[in-house]
C-alpha cells in the first residue's frame, strides 16, 4: 500500500494567532501563590477525556502531586490537568498529599468531573506547604476563564525562573486527517546537578491507544528530554505527559501504523527534541546550547558516561560562557571520568574546526578558528576517542554569572 | 615505658619571621612563564637529600611532571624539588616529556646532583608548550638565590589563581628532640568537578625510613586532601609529597614508635588537614568553607556517595553562597543519588541547628537561627539518614559570581 506523504508541519502560531487544539481547553492566572502577581496556575482540560501516558522523575524524593497522578494515570484517562508554579509541595510529607487532594477534589466538584481523572503538577520551592487556599479560592475563576484561545496562558503560568514561556504548536495532514500537537514545558536550571523541575506537556487531538502513546512517549523522551538529564538526575517534581483526546477521527493510531509513524516521527520527536533544547538555552542564566557529542569510545554506556561527564564539568561549562578553547579541561575531565581513555588518541573538534589531534594541539591556527564556532549561541564539541564503536550525545549549557545569581537568591 | 608527652607545636612565623626547617634551602622568583610578572618558579633542595614519598593524581591524564615524578621517586630519594606555576605541562605528548627532561638535567647540572634525584611539578594552562627557555634562563640565578629563609618564596611562586599563599609551619619537641615541619600548598578550583591542580609539599627534618612516610602520607591524605577531592575526580597535576631529611637525629620513626605517632598526630596530621581547609577555603572565587557529613546510611559507600553529591551539587552550593536555608536542594539531591534513601526519615542540621526532622521542616523559628550558622565562613551541614552506621564527612566550598569569572577567563 503507497502510503500518503503527509504535508509538512505548519508552524508555530505567532503572537496574533492563538493555539487551538481541538477539544481542549485553558486557561492560566495569578493565584498569589508567587508573591510578585505572575501568573501561577494553569488549567487545561479536554473534552472528551483524553487518553493519556506519563513520565515521571525516578528522585526517591517524590513530589506530592508526582505520587498522585502515577496511581491515577494508570486508568489512562484525563480530563483535566492543573498546575501550579510557586511550590513544588515536595518534602511536605503527608501533609502534601492531603493538600494536593484537597485541592483536586475540589477541582473535581467544580467541573463535575471524576477526581481520578485529574492529573497534577507542581513547581518552585520545596519544602514549604502548598498554600491551599489561595488555589482553591482561585478555582472558580481558573474554570469560568477556560478557552480553548487559552493555551498560551497555560504555558505562561508554568513558569518559574524560565526567561520565556515554552510553547510550540503544530499541525500536519495525514492521509486527509488534521492533526494538533500544542506542547508546553518549564525547565530552567535543567544544568548540573539538575534539580530544577522539568515540566512538559504535550496535547493532541490523535485518536491513539494508551500503549501506543506510551511508547512513543518514552521513545521521544529518550532522544530528547533524557539527553538533558544530565547524570541522569531528576528534580522531585519532573513530569511529562502526553494527552490525546482523539477528536482526529483517525483510525486508531498504533505502532506500524502511518498515523502512528507520522505522528511519531514528524510531529512529537520534532517537538520534544525542540522544547528540550529551549529548556537547555533558558537553562538558569545560559547563554548556549552546547551538543556534546561522544564517539569512538569501547561501549556506548562509556561513550554516555564521558559524555555526561563533560556535560556536568563546572570547568568545561564555565570555558563556553567565557567562549574560551580550554581543551585542556575536557581532557582532564575525560581523564578521571572512570572509563578507558587513551590521551594520546583523543580528537576534539568544536563543529567542524579539530582542535585536538591525537591528545596534542592540532594547530594554533585551528584555535583562532575554533575561537569563532564559541561565539555562537549553539554549536557542537565532538570527542572522538579510537577505542571503539560507542557513541552517545547530550545537550548542555553553559555556566554563567546569572546562574550563580538566579540560585544564590532563588528563595530570597 | 612513660612516654613524654610533646610540647605543643608552635604556631607559623608570622609575616616578620620566616619559616626554616634545617636542611632545606629554597627560593621563588618570576622566571618569565606568567605573563604578568608574579613568581611562578619555585626551587626546594634538601642537605643531605631527603627521603621522599608521593602521592600522584589518579587522573588517567598525566602531565608529563607526574609521570617523571612516579619514576624517580621510586629511589626513594629527592635532593631537590622543582615547581612552575603558569603552565600544566599537561597534554603536551610526548613532547612536554622531553621538556621535563630538559629542564631536569639543566638543574642538575647546576646542582651537581644526580638527575634521578630531582623531583619536578607544574600547574597552570593545560596543552600548552612548557616555556623551556624561560625556565633554563632563569635556573642559574634561582640556584643562587637558594637560602634557608627561602621557603615563603618558593610558597608565593607555586600560586596560579590561590588569592593567598598556603604555608604552614609548626615544630614538637619529641622526647627532647625538636622537630620540624613546613608544608605548602597551592589549589584553588577544588570543587566540583575540582580539575584545577592541588599541589602539596611538605619538608621535615624528621629521620624517617621510607615506608613509614608512604604509610603517613596516604594516612594523612585519606583524612584531608581526599576529603576535598570532591567526586574523587583530580586533576592532570594533582602531587602530594613528603620529603624527610633526618636532620632532627632523631631514632628512625618507624610505625608504632613515639616519633612516628607524634609526628604524624600533632605535626603533619593537622597540617594537612588545615592547607586543605585552606584549599577550599581559597577555592576559586569561595567565600566559605562547608563541612558535609552524612550519617545513619546504611554503608560507608553510601554515605561516601551521598556526601559526594552534596558537595558537587551548583544548586546546593549557590545556597551556601546566597546564605538561604534552602534544604529543598539537600532532599533532592539524596534523592537521585543513588543509594537508598527514605525521605521521611532523614534530619538535616546547619551545626546543631535542626531545620529538618523526618523529611519535613521543623519549625519555622528553626529557618531563622539556622540562617545565622549560614552567615558564618565555616559550618557543617549534618544529614542524617536512620538507616544504618554508615557515616563519611567531606569539605566543600560555595558556587559563586567569582568562580565564574574566574573560570571563563582564565586562559585570557
Amino acid at each position: 500500500m503507497k502510503q500518503k506523504q503527509p504535508d509538512s508541519p505548519i508552524p508555530c502560531p505567532g503572537a496574533d494567532e492563538l493555539a487551538v487544539v481541538p477539544g481542549y481547553r485553558a486557561a492560566g492566572l495569578s493565584a498569589g501563590i508567587k508573591k510578585d502577581g505572575r501568573k501561577d496556575l494553569a488549567l487545561v482540560t479536554s473534552d472528551p477525556p483524553a487518553r493519556a501516558a506519563g513520565l515521571f522523575t525516578r528522585n526517591r524524593v517524590q513530589a506530592a502531586p508526582v505520587l498522585v497522578d502515577r496511581e491515577r494515570i494508570r486508568s489512562g484517562l484525563c480530563g483535566a490537568l492543573l498546575v501550579n508554579s510557586g511550590n513544588a509541595n515536595a518534602c511536605t510529607g503527608e501533609a502534601g498529599l492531603r493538600d494536593a487532594f484537597a485541592v483536586s477534589r475540589d477541582l473535581a466538584r467544580a467541573l463535575g468531573m471524576a477526581e481520578q481523572h485529574i492529573l497534577l503538577a507542581s513547581t518552585g520551592v520545596i519544602g514549604v506547604r502548598l498554600p491551599v487556599s489561595c488555589i482553591r479560592k482561585a478555582l472558580p475563576r481558573l474554570v469560568a476563564g477556560l478557552r480553548s484561545q487559552g493555551l498560551d496562558d497555560a504555558a505562561e503560568a508554568i513558569r518559574t525562573t524560565d526567561r520565556f514561556a515554552k510553547r510550540l504548536w503544530r499541525q500536519a495532514s495525514i492521509r486527509g486527517r488534521t492533526v494538533t500537537l500544542f506542547g508546553m514545558a518549564k525547565g530552567a536550571g535543567m544544568i548540573c546537578p539538575n534539580l530544577a523541575t522539568m515540566l512538559a506537556f504535550f496535547l493532541t487531538d490523535l485518536n491513539a491507544p494508551v500503549p501506543a502513546l506510551r511508547k512513543m512517549l518514552r521513545a521521544g523522551a529518550e532522544e530528547s528530554f533524557n539527553r538533558i538529564n544530565v547524570d541522569g538526575d531528576a528534580s522531585t517534581n519532573d513530569t511529562v505527559l502526553l494527552l490525546a483526546n482523539g477528536r482526529a477521527g483517525n483510525e486508531p493510531a498504533r505502532p506500524g501504523t502511518v498515523f502512528y509513524g507520522t505522528f511519531y516521527e514528524d510531529l512529537l520527536l520534532p517537538m520534544m527534541r525542540e522544547l528540550s533544547r529551549m529548556i537547555v538555552r533558558d537553562g538558569e542564566g545560559a547563554t548556549k546550547a552546547v551538543e556534546i557529542r561522544v564517539q569512538g569510545a569501547r561501549s556506548v554506556r562509556d561513550a554516555r558516561t564521558l559524555a555526561y561527564k563533560l556535560a556536568n564539568s563546572s570547568l568545561v561549562k564555565t570555558s563556553f560562557y567565557g567562549e574560551d578553547i580550554n581543551w585542556g579541561r575536557f581532557m582532564a575531565a575525560l581523564g578521571c571520568a572512570g572509563p578507558v581513555v587513551r590521551p594520546d588518541l583523543v580528537d576534539i573538534s568544536y563543529d567542524s574546526v579539530q582542535v585536538v589531534r591525537r591528545g596534542v594541539l592540532a594547530g594554533k591556527s585551528r584555535e583562532a578558528r575554533a575561537r569563532q564556532v564559541l561565539r555562537k549561541d549553539g554549536f557542537s564539541v565532538t570527542v572522538d576517542l579510537h577505542l571503539g564503536n560507542g557513541s552517545y550525545w547530550v545537550v548542555t549549557s553553559d555556566l554563567t554569572h546569572d546562574y550563580v545569581s538566579l540560585n544564590a537568591s532563588y528563595r530570597s
